[in-house]
């Protein structure tokens, strides 16, 4: 996944000789604590946030260009880039938004932090019964209620509790794959289940085949 | 994995009757876009943003409760409620941070956008390798090599390009979580390559024990 397909296109921007009142005004209006300065083709020159704003206000200031940040200083990406090089650069960075630009250094989005957020809570929030349908169609010659019944062997083994394979497929209906991991404790630790269901669902299936 | 344990509990605080010069050189200093108002006992009595300041700069307000959001309106999460629900709240809300309170109403915490991207950018940077090691830990009997030998046969039939256990093997060392997923299509389908993996090496070691 690339940076244009999560950044937000309709961004704001102020230019440098904004003057402090009007720029505010823009900002609160569009709830942004962080917006691009552009020069009129466009093009990066800085950046500002809404602590400059209040610090450039109790200061005296006067315009953006008083307070912005200079482009050399400022952090940015590529639209071009992964996502997920700018999901570490906000995470290094601790910063609420990253501009993105093209080639010709012209802004074409924003990325915010709670876009990211959004974007990676989507993996956490995919139900556990995808995941098993994924494994039950890959499985040739493995019924839904094998792969059930299975589940319910293993869990019971792992955990001594009683589980029908009914309240395994209820729990994984109901349950997302972030609920999942935290869980058992971890990607490895859930992914290790899998396995071992895999694995008795493969051996119950072998042993079936020889009987016949 | 609970709120409590991945919030911030070196917040800053402001008071009502404090002014709002005060107030945002408190915010400016330790760089919070936004910040809990409190109480003499810490209790939540509403919250402040950097955008609220600067409205209240150019309108001549004086002090924090002139701006503050009132408790009522303040969206917050409970120390013991899942990191789940906070996210989902930070997505929903669009908000930088969350105040996170205790039973007695009291503030322990902040959750910022920030540390919950941090938190789920764990889960995407955990390489690739390592769930082939908790792989190999489970299947008794199989060997590694067995294992990388396996998923370069699935890679190639899948892919139709060819690929060595020792080409497979310094992949996985290389690629994290997330990667994988962007690259393969999503959570499922890595998954369903996974099993594929895990029935041809279960075949295998099934065949072996047969022909001794």
């Amino acid at each position: 996944m690339r940076v244009k397909e999560i950044m937000d296109k309709n961004f704001i921007g102020v230019a440098p000789d904004m003057g402090l009142d009007q720029a505010s005004l823009k900002m609160e209006e569009h709830r942004k604590f962080a917006t691009p300065v552009l020069d009129d083709d466009k093009r990066l020159v800085g950046w500002i946030t809404a602590l400059d704003v209040t610090k450039g206000f109790r200061e005296g200031k006067k315009t953006v260009y008083d307070i912005m940040h200079h482009r050399s200083d400022v952090i940015y990406v590529h639209e071009n880039d992964t996502a997920r090089l700018a999901v570490l650069k906000a995470s290094k960075y601790k910063v609420v938004s990253i501009p993105v630009l093209n080639n010709e250094g012209v802004v074409v989005g924003v990325i915010r932090t709670s876009d990211i957020v959004e974007t990676l809570s989507h993996l956490y929030e995919i139900k556990v019964s995808k995941i098993f349908e994924a494994m039950d169609r890959e499985l040739k010659g493995v019924s839904w209620d094998e792969l059930m019944e299975a589940s319910a062997i293993v869990t019971r083994r792992s955990t001594g509790k009683r589980v029908t394979a009914k309240d395994y497929e209820q729990r994984i209906k109901n349950s997302t794959f972030g609920e999942a991991i935290w869980a058992t404790g971890g990607l490895e630790k859930f992914f290790v289940g899998l396995i071992a269901i895999g694995e008795l669902v493969i051996a119950r299936k072998v042993a079936r085949a020889r009987s016949q």
